[in-house]
């Protein structure tokens, strides 16, 4: 099925190349239609680059230019013509099915909740939604960065709208849903975790009580509830020990022949293991709780995660995760 | 110098093997008089395994065990002749410099901070203090586990307390100070983090602002302050990441034999790795704010970190961290 899905062109850290080669790439491959969104001074010549013969290409102009130095909280209101104003806009519209941005994701919250798509009636707070992915592997973690200071009862809708991506986008049956806690037993974690056990096991969901952040690496939880603060440091701090850790291994190869040469002969398993872990790999982090669909990729993100990020989008638009947030969770 | 160390004898989790080999392993490397806290019954037979020519140990008994099914709150009441409560009273009583437990965190947090060595003069909570080692980076986090709910006064001390720590008993003459954040930007964290910045930033400390997770892996930072679920939270990230890479190389490298070579050539390199990321380097961590030193080590333990953790107390200890807290950190 063909899906008109809108692109921040101007979202990378790298903009535009990644964020245009992805979604040629994406229009090629699932031949939707792809609305780029940026300022067509910058976009048309990196698209002149591709060859779009038989794709569905549309430059949408968006003047202004979110940087750096912009605050998240106030880019909305200054700069009421960017990217992702515009591109959130056309979702709003009808005029796309889903926007994908690799931008800043505070300014992305910021814009969505308070300028275009707006939360969804009954839903108190929308959750970013982290993938986890190692091989076949996928655990979702929410919040990762949408609210912080949370209180229990929006836990209770992470953990309803995770239940329903969880089902409707990945296709699980019966999600197991945890609450984040760094231990088992009912009395740890901190007064979040402690008073929101209750109200979720009150919740006609697959609720298997507290997770620690191994737990989410075993294979043993599809739905991982927390605050927006911890879930990112959360999210961030197994990245970094990844990271260093694939960067430790490189160097300690290095340091004679022999370890060389072992490191060359074991560089396809070295190579699959990089895969497992790649972020790219999942794209982006779906928005969950504004009227529309959102999916916030990474900053670094390179072309095969800008399309991956369009597969995710497309997966939620199908699977009318939306439509299911506003019609099935039932407010507090 | 010759130190008297109480060691819990009933405190990993395969409790005495490791607990009694790691002691008998300090007192002939340094030299201490090592008093094993523990059913005479358990750790005399243990003991007697070795060959304890010319070594200082002595058996403490303790007739109480603390199990897995003791609440850590009510443990020290119900219990009050267990190896830590004794362990502890040798501390408070003057016979032992320091004591070095692998048991029950929650238990040692509690048995020492309403039933022992009590809260120092001023200070507000005690804090664990985790030490990240990687090669020849050491960072501290604080706190990791003692208190959670913090409020920014907490997290103020807790950086004077490091800061003590890592110039006395680390070396290190002027440590850079920064507080755990998901962004390096003064809006970035949650409600505590964004009131907690100014505090720092008044005391008399090298604080360099907010850090992220990946900085902690970066040699940038010597201590790094925070909640101490959320410190909790991230050292356990970063662990569960660590292993799980670990085994997925390991699975990826025996799937063929050409890998399984290439394995095989590196596995000096991969020795190098593991050591450099082994938490038994590190031993254990200090419990900064009570009337004595007590450093706690992972349930895991082996031998080789219940002698890390009794080389951590003799740092601690020669240091005169204790004195130094009750008598440098002013009351806010």
């Amino acid at each position: 099925m063909s899906l008109n899905i809108a692109v921040d062109a101007m979202g990378s850290d790298t903009y535009p190349a990644p964020d245009v080669a992805g979604s040629v790439l994406a229009a090629r491959e699932y031949g939707d239609h792809i609305l780029l969104v940026g300022d067509e001074a910058v976009v048309r010549p990196e698209l002149a680059k591709h060859d779009l013969q038989g794709l569905k290409i549309e430059v949408v102009h968006a003047p202004d230019v979110i940087t750096m130095h912009d605050k998240p909280g106030s880019v909305g209101k200054e700069k009421p013509n960017s990217s992702m104003h515009i591109g959130m806009g056309l979702v709003r519209d009808g005029r796309a099915d889903a926007f994908v941005s690799a931008g800043n994701t505070g300014a992305a919250l910021s814009i969505a909740t308070l300028f275009t798509l707006r939360r969804i009636a009954g839903i108190k707070r929308p959750a970013l939604c982290g993938i986890i992915r190692i091989g076949e592997i996928a655990v979702m973690v929410l919040d990762v960065g949408a609210n912080t200071d949370s209180k229990p009862e929006w836990l209770a809708q992470f953990a309803q709208m995770g239940d329903l991506f969880s089902r409707l986008s990945l296709g699980i049956p019966k999600p197991r849903i945890g609450l984040l806690s760094n231990g088992e037993e009912d009395g740890k974690g901190d007064e979040l975790v402690r008073t929101s056990g209750a109200l979720l096991k009150a919740l006609p969901l697959n609720f298997i009580g507290n997770v620690e952040p191994k737990h989410l690496l075993s294979g043993m939880v599809d739905v991982v509830v927390t605050d927006g603060y911890v879930g990112n440091i959360l999210l961030k701090s197994m990245e970094a020990a990844t990271r260093l850790m694939g960067q430790t291994i490189r160097t300690e190869i290095k340091r004679s022949p022999l370890t060389t040469l072992g490191g060359l002969l074991a560089r396809p398993a070295f190579r699959s293991v990089a895969r497992m872990v790649d972020p790219a790999e999942v794209g982006g982090a779906p928005l969950l709780g504004v009227n529309g669909v959102i999916i916030i990729g990474h900053g670094s993100s390179n072309p095969f995660a800008i399309k991956n990020a369009i597969r995710q989008a497309r997966k939620t638009v199908l699977g009318k995760v939306t439509e299911a947030i506003a019609s099935e969770i039932h407010v507090a």
